[in-house]
């Protein structure tokens, strides 16, 4: 009995699932010992009373001894005939024994055959209930859905030139505001903001002997047709970009107009009002004045005394009085490249503090050919003289500060040595620049914070020196800290919170300024220093960001959303008329569980938020995310609605646990659940010339709820074999060319891709079902971030000490998930190729490899946060397929130098640890027998 | 053998923790089938043996037959001898194995102490090497920093009144600036910014016959003394507050100036000029002039004849030429009551749309007693002939809506029936509001957006009425659409994101709002109403909102951080003399793991950014956390650092794991590792009269790596027994007397709390070491989450389909993490106090219950964030303790009210859902043997 007992035990094991083999075991661990204790003491026992029998047949002799010969011989006869019988019964009994043995084994392996198949069968019970459920729930409410959905309306944009208006008084437009100066008929909210450029060389607007330089002309032009707004059609623009500057004499001399205001401007008006679409008042036209060369004339305040009619003045410098706020707009002057890469230009932003605490270098120059007639009436010299004397007790203090006892480090330069280029100052009116643009960057570089003047005169507004120094100071990292700051404006001040980048202090301050710096821990200086540089890099570094920048800013004033961000379109590698051979291959290695309902494919909703993105979220596009130049189709930090908005009114898509009750295991499976409404995945991957492996995992993928489509990138030239057998598994199987072989393309922002969330893995993934939607359920609650299985980290190499090496070894904290095996937004993808520079393509490309880590930076980076590993899978390549490229030395090699590369590039380290990993709820568990388990296995 | 095998592995069991079991058993369940199974195969064939043996025995006759008698008998003595000699020697044998096998079995327990005794040493020599190091790192460090630490300054504040200056000229007033008008000398940046109100009563600043709404005098008063920068103390105030409205004839009556503009201001500037500290020309000076039963009136303008000198304008009307921006202050009407709960007068956030797409309620009145004369010169009356037409087309267009074909409702209501009261509009110039108060707000309450207008005339940048009616709108939680919005202002502007509330829009829009509208997802209408309501409880709803953010916005102009949170003094049960009886006790029940170095006491840093928050983080204070009005130690949020700034300058405090160089458990259990520096935190316990079970729950704690101290609120009126013998576990235990018997003192924000992790425990809690640590180390990695053990769920009570239930089962999404076992930001128990409503810690006091449920709540409000779960651990009670509040039906009861009354009060469901829970990155993972695990069983 005890035998069998344990037999059956061990072939029920087998049978069982692993998870309950705690729950048995248990039972098992105190049951088998009981039983065998019980079997072998009856054992024992009866062993023992077998010995005493067969001690008694051994005694036999002693009763026998009595006993006659011839009685002793019958006896024995008799004995030996029922030793005969018994032994044959007992043989006999044994084969009987065997046989029903044999027979119990039979009917036990076809009961556990009958249970299995009971088993799959309720699973696809359960499977097709759900899935019936699901499609009854979205039929339903497809019914109740009884507006139409709002879609992306079609491109409204008018047809005609503006009608010509009699000009207006200049009294009126000195006040100009956007309600009473600009034409929003033009500029429909669905027409994405057409802008024309007038030629510069086919219209001037110079007098004679004027030009507008020759590199601005020929970058702007260049940089207008990057930008997806600019139109060649004046019929259908919304405003009309005019170029007046930089202007610079013919001969392209700058001198002889320095350290003055410009009393005659190079500006012709009459010229303005002959352009073809100026309408007679320059309504919706936007005077582009970006200075370059020459900082130091007031250029724009020259223009004041023109009759500009309702045209928007952009650019750098401006008086208190004439800037008209919410109309007119201040940018940085353009210092930098036409366009490309800049963080060459940026050093690194470690460590948070620099060799000098403050720095300042610059030059108050005598007066000296001050104009005061172009100065405002209302400027009361008394008032400079006050800000004069404030001044000099301010450079007085300063300069105590340097030979104070504390162990700060300032380097203050008060007069340039040698003396300052007359291009770079204008007089006694602000704080001309010491030096060339490398010696100066020199100093930022090494200054945690750079001091910056407010202009002497409180009536200027801005100045492009004062925009420079700005410009300067960010893209070297030191922190702007503007003394006078109450009084002057910076660059595109209605989008852009300077408040996190530059410190701004009344003059008044300057007693308490080392205090108040020395009090900044280091995580605020790379804060600010970091905030800085995107604020640089993406808005005043290049000339093709200054001129996107402001026209983002017109759109964003006029309500206007940006255009959609480009899709790559997807090619199939298959030509229209060829079909791919599909063939069901029933690869039987799933467990069998319900995961989830079988839908049809459902795409997830885009451009649902055009209207309300921009004016609910615009502050943290322009300043935390940085990117207002592309309309996308949803972000990863979509709000959420609260969860009673669920059940109360918006219930549309959603698929609540036990429709509102919770539950467990059972009640889990049947719904996605969760804080976000249904959706779906789509599997993107990559492959090159692994033909059968790849059709392989494809065809693990049949039944596997949620999926929207699988993406194949096709890497190789060579297009895949004709008589190839694709899978059929249920889903759109997309074969897409790659543009060339690059590793790039594994994050190509296809146009097919139509679900948000997007399962990057290897062509040699292999990742079971449970796995693959635990993940996906992970990252519907963290959309912003990777999660996936393979954990990888950087660690800092203890040798070199100052370089990060990649570790790919078990360890107790990682901070990279590889994408080999990974969820992501598709918003990433777009990220991937607008957003990172060049250089780190072309080092992906360089050495076929470390995309995965770039795109870990990328991602980190953004969102200052982990990545989320799930389950305890560390390997996701499939058994036995053929190695890929991952597997040398050589490619490890690569990966220590990628990733620092990639944090020159990024100025620093985005990479973040994490500590844990995600399992689901209920892993390992001890749960009541009426509740099943989140997963099975999982 | 078996038996004894058998036996060995049950005793062998008793003594491994339950973990091990898991592998011990699989194992067993291995070896013991097959053993016993080999066991049995041998006892049966032994026994089959025995058997035959016995037949063998039984087979002697056939032996002995050819024997004859006598041979026979001294055969049978010789076998009766053998087996006699045989069976005793079996006998003596049985006996010797039963004594090898107790001694065996006292060798093997004897091995095993050894075993654990060897393992306990090795823990113990590990934590020392640990401690040694961490206390090595500590001290380089200590000696590293050349530079003392950095703390709040002493308060500094003048001691001397305003010299008298003479007065200025109205020009220099007209264009007041901070930096031109205000005297930053009597504000340091650490002066705490005092402020200093006249006495309305003592210095009247009316004409005759006017006076100040004594509602308003008597609650500013009452208001300002809540107020912690209120100071009584003129010669150390920086500014000065003049309560100058809202000014009312002294009969009370409104109506007779009500409708125009007001010629002769109530105001004195005489009086003014009287005021003891005006200085001469009013620096410093507020004018406080606030709007509550009449919205009609332009009194500030009226002021602007008069002169006010270097004084700030505080006040809801304003033209678009007097008022100056950045010095003067607009501010909202003060409708609501004079403090407390404001929760009662707000619907419902859900459902997202409401009855009305759109509605408004307004009259346009005709010209009647307009006096021009007020207005300035540069209104241009064509201007508003324009704005006229444009409004007509603007309600015939609206007008038009409504009988559209759309199924979107609208309410427009262009005159007012009955008709509207004169103290509610003026003239002419904007639209006046119909109805009462509650209709207005019965009307709002069904809309999901309401319509706005800018006042007619351009001129005016905000009034009164327009103030009202964003204020009655947030209230109401209908979005406010302002057409027009490009032309005005509103209040404190300087720091609210207004975009994040209203939808502003230019009139030309018009045409385009309908589709606009109908755009706007249900997320981003929640997403703004619930912004809209924050900004209206926090900045406008009574007088103390309105008279705190009036303060702020001027302390956050001049830099100056707010004053620190106030913190609730410990005070210990004991007195001061009592020395409390300490005593070893060593209870053995920890698993033998070493979990990291056991440290002095370290206090985490706090109030490092005191100066740097506010300016980096403003917008975010002011706009996502809704709080400038305290300085807090840390906040949740607090920056990070980058990876390679813990290596390259900022390496203070960090301690990487495997220094850098990364690892897996043996590194990890060294250091603490993640993106933050080394810290420690403060368990938290509530007990009420248990006291052996509090001293069972501190005695386990001995030994606990990073345990700063233990604080214990003893909510019992009964104090603790002298002669207790309480735990000495290393760390201080601080015993503090609650205020009352409260749950809610569960969160005390006391001052003796010096980390900001806190770990909330149960008296009764019983958490193992292991899962303590890593519930503190993902807590590092969500600040600003709960992050703990027990979770629960919030369910939707399908039988009602209105409510919600609380819900304790095992689930696979849950919403709360009780703090009977959690870690939390000490920052959330200042918000608790200060920020949730009353009217919820009433409800926790009522039912003596759901104080958890409203930190879950409070935390998921904040973060809109579900909670962390870690570990499967489900329970945290220890076993046997005796029986605590939470088990009865009645406290099941109470929960599901509870969570539908909070609901209530915040105005939507915060709790948001997670699907996945927290375990170590190796947990269940197989690994090489040459590695550890993070930890040895979670």
């Amino acid at each position: 009995m005890g035998t069998s007992n344990v037999v059956n035990v061990r072939k029920y094991c087998r049978y069982m699932k692993m998870q309950r083999i705690i729950i048995v075991v248990v039972l098992v661990l105190f049951l088998v010992p009981w039983i065998t204790h019980y079997y072998l003491s009856t054992v024992e026992r009866s062993s023992i009373r077998i010995t005493h029998s067969a001690h008694s047949h051994a005694d036999l002799p002693e009763d026998l001894s009595p006993l006659k010969g011839s009685d002793l011989q019958t006896r024995i006869e008799e004995l030996l005939r029922i030793k005969g019988s018994v032994s044959s019964e007992l043989r006999e009994m044994e084969h009987k024994r065997q046989h029903l043995l044999s027979e119990i084994q039979l009917y036990t392996r076809n009961i556990e055959q009958l249970k299995i198949e009971l088993l799959h069968q309720q699973t696809e019970l359960t499977k097709l209930k759900i899935s019936v459920e699901q499609a009854q729930v979205a039929q339903r409410e497809a019914l109740e859905q009884n507006t139409p959905e709002l879609a992306l309306p079609k491109r409204f944009v008018p047809n005609h030139l503006l009608p010509v208006l009699p000009a207006i008084s200049r009294q009126l437009t000195r006040n100009c505001r956007m309600f009473s100066c600009f034409d929003h008929s033009r500029c429909s909210i669905t027409s994405g903001f057409p802008v024309y450029l007038y030629d510069p060389d086919k219209y001037p607007v110079m007098h004679y002997g004027w030009d507008i330089d020759g590199f601005l002309k020929t970058t702007i032009k260049q940089a207008l047709g990057y930008n997806a707004h600019f139109t060649n059609n004046p019929r259908e623009a919304c405003v009309y970009l005019v170029l007046v500057g930089e202007a610079l004499k013919d001969n392209g001399d700058v001198s002889d107009h320095a350290g003055k205001f410009v009393d005659v401007s190079p500006l012709d008006p009459n010229a303005l009002k002959r352009l073809p679409y100026w309408g007679g008042d320059g309504r919706n036209h936007i005077l582009l004045n970006l200075a370059r060369r020459d900082l130091s004339t007031n250029l724009g305040d020259a223009f004041s005394s023109l009759d500009t009619g309702r045209s928007i003045l952009v650019q750098s410098s401006f008086t208190y009085q004439l800037f008209r706020p919410g109309f007119d707009m201040i940018v940085s002057p353009v210092l930098g490249p036409p366009g490309g890469d800049v963080w060459q230009e940026c050093p690194s932003m470690v460590p948070a503090r620099r060799k000098y605490l403050l720095t300042f270098q610059g030059e108050m120059k005598k007066p000296k050919d001050l104009n005061p007639s172009t100065i405002e009436n209302s400027y009361d010299p008394k008032d400079d003289d006050e800000h004069i004397e404030l001044d000099k007790f301010i450079v007085d203090h300063l300069r105590s500060l340097v030979i104070g006892s504390t162990n700060d480090k300032f380097s203050f330069e008060f007069e340039c040595v040698p003396a300052s280029d007359d291009t770079m100052n204008i007089g006694e009116l602000d704080w001309s620049l010491c030096g060339t643009d490398s010696s100066r960057k020199a100093v930022l570089k090494e200054s945690t914070f750079t001091l910056i003047f407010a202009p002497k005169s409180s009536e200027l507004l801005t100045t492009s020196l004062l925009q420079a120094r700005i410009y300067e100071a960010l893209r070297a990292g030191a922190i702007p800290v503007i003394l006078g700051g109450d009084q002057i404006q910076l660059a595109y001040n209605e989008v852009i919170q300077w408040k996190r980048v530059c410190i701004f202090l009344p003059r008044a301050r300057v007693t308490e300024l080392h205090f108040l710096l020395r009090t900044i821990p280091d995580n605020d200086i790379i804060l600010m220093r970091r905030q800085g540089r995107m604020i640089w890099e993406r808005y005043l570094a290049s000339v093709q960001s200054t001129l996107d920048t402001v026209i983002a800013v017109l759109r964003e004033r006029l309500n206007i959303p940006p255009l959609p961000v480009e899709t790559v379109p997807a090619i199939s590698v298959f030509n229209d008329t060829f079909q791919p051979i599909l063939a069901l291959i029933h690869l039987d290695t799933e467990p069998e569980e319900s995961l989830g309902p079988l839908e049809p494919p459902y795409n997830s909703p885009a451009f649902k938020r055009n209207f309300s993105l921009f004016l609910t979220q615009s502050h943290q596009i322009w300043n935390d995310y940085g990117d207002p130049f592309h309309l996308y189709p949803t972000l990863p930090t979509d709000p959420l609605l609260p969860s009673d908005a669920k059940f109360i009114g918006s219930s549309r898509g959603f698929r609540p646990i036990g429709r509102g009750q919770g539950g467990s295991g059972k009640e889990f499976s049947e719904a996605l659940g969760g804080n976000s409404p249904r959706e779906q995945f789509t599997i993107l991957l990559l492959t090159y010339e692994r033909e059968q492996v790849l059709l392989d995992s494809i065809a693990r993928l049949r039944g596997l709820p949620y999926l929207n489509a699988v993406v194949v990138v096709w890497n190789s030239p060579k297009l895949p074999a004709s008589d190839l057998k694709w899978p059929d598994i249920g889903v759109p199987v997309h074969i897409i060319k790659g543009p060339r072989n690059s590793l790039n393309n594994r994050f190509l922002p296809l146009d097919n891709l139509n679900t948000e969330a997007i399962l990057s893995v290897d062509d040699d993934a292999h990742l079971r079902h449970d796995e693959i939607l635990f993940g996906f359920r992970v990252w519907r609650e963290h959309r912003d971030r990777i999660v996936g299985f393979p954990g990888r980290y950087h660690a800092w190499d203890l040798n070199t000490q100052n370089s990060w090496l990649y570790n790919s070894n078990y360890s107790c904290e990682l901070s990279m998930v590889l994408t080999g095996a990974a969820f992501l937004h598709r918003h990433y993808l777009h990220l991937y190729w607008k957003w990172l520079p060049q250089a780190i393509r072309d080092k992906v490309d360089e050495y076929m490899n470390c995309e995965d880590i770039a795109m870990n930076f990328l991602v980190s980076h953004i969102t200052r946060q982990p990545p989320v590993k799930v389950t305890s899978r560390w390997t996701f390549r499939c058994p036995g397929c053929p190695q890929s490229l991952s597997e040398d030395d050589t490619h490890f090699e690569e990966r220590h130098k990628c990733i620092n590369f990639f944090a020159q590039v990024f100025g620093y380290m985005p990479l973040l640890n994490t500590q844990y990993r995600a399992d689901s709820v209920l892993f390992k568990t001890r749960i009541s027998h009426d509740k099943q388990k989140c997963f099975k296995f999982i």
